[in-house]
């Protein structure tokens, strides 16, 4: 190889992103490389976003300003979706399915990893729902074990505020085939099932 | 959606790499403010990389010095590969075929684009050619429309040096079968026949 350690450095900080691995980051170093105002661009981009973007101070959703875009609507109280990150906040922007507030995890419990409470801001949590007005509050976290673990540990943390805490349904997504549903999923849309 | 002007500036410019779809764009934006650290580094690392990395002198692959590492390399002389780019010559390179010399085009000719002789560094080739001592003259270009087209214009600039031009072997690649290959790759095949 004829290439630098600033090519491998940057080769190997590319494929610490996920989802790229050593031969797409080889790919995009050789391409900014090749593109240079692009390359720069990109990297003041990063550096501008990494100083400019923040938490909001009242649902830890990232934003520029003290409070974000959301927060700031006066017309989106009552209800409260906790999500685990930023994106699944965006998902559910986008299906335009909720007019309420948000609060933001930044992550799941992992007593393991050292990942706690006041690591997903619960105190800042509870102490929204105590300034009044909250309704009900919404866990809408992944159906996987951690996100499970996590809605168990927010809905007996939340009991002593008086508020009605639920989470998203669970059952066989739309257009799934019976025959071909895992038993975990056909045990919950069992569960979880409705009168017609 | 509650994100700001910086954050979609950090998408626009990510999904205009190669491969990188808006999806994937957003996804990346988000862990890189979620991991602000790393994020700072990769930012820095590409700044470092367009600042530091430039074109050796002698055969245009990518290095930090004045002339790359196979360059200054005394062992190998006597061949030149010419390749498209630097991604072609680490191909070439790890594949541990050839004990020579590159010379990268960045770029093949396209007369509509305005990319031209002078942009692939046809006269520093020539002289590298002129300095003598070179036997043979590898033109490994892709078999695309462009490299064939450059292929043949690099073998007529080159034809006064008096220096032997080849270019790589087309036909099935090993592996095919003469049932499914397309008819351009039989027709390479029937015409690069070789005794047995």
């Amino acid at each position: 190889m004829s290439e630098s350690d600033g090519f491998e450095d940057l080769v190997g900080r590319l494929s610490s992103l996920p989802g790229i691995g050593r031969k797409t980051a080889l790919r995009l170093a050789f391409h900014l490389l090749g593109h240079r105002e692009l390359a720069a661009d990109l990297a003041s981009a990063i550096g501008n976003a990494v100083e400019t973007i923040h938490r909001c101070e009242s649902c830890r959703n990232l934003t520029e300003e003290q409070l974000c875009e959301i927060c700031r609507d006066s017309g989106r109280r009552e209800r409260i979706c906790v999500v685990e990150t930023p994106a699944d906040l965006r998902s559910i922007e986008e299906a335009g399915l909720f007019r309420g507030r948000y609060f933001v995890l930044h992550g799941l419990l992992a007593p393991l990893d050292g990942i706690g409470p006041s690591d997903l801001g619960v105190d800042l949590l509870r102490s929204r729902i105590e300034e009044g007005g909250i309704e009900e509050i919404i866990l809408a976290l992944d159906s996987t074990a951690e996100g499970d673990a996590t809605a168990v540990y927010l809905s007996r943390a939340l009991e002593s505020a008086g508020v009605l805490v639920t989470r998203l349904a669970r059952g066989l997504p739309p257009g799934a085939a019976v025959e071909f549903a895992d038993s975990l999923t056909l045990t919950e849309a069992f569960q979880g099932r409705r009168k017609v």
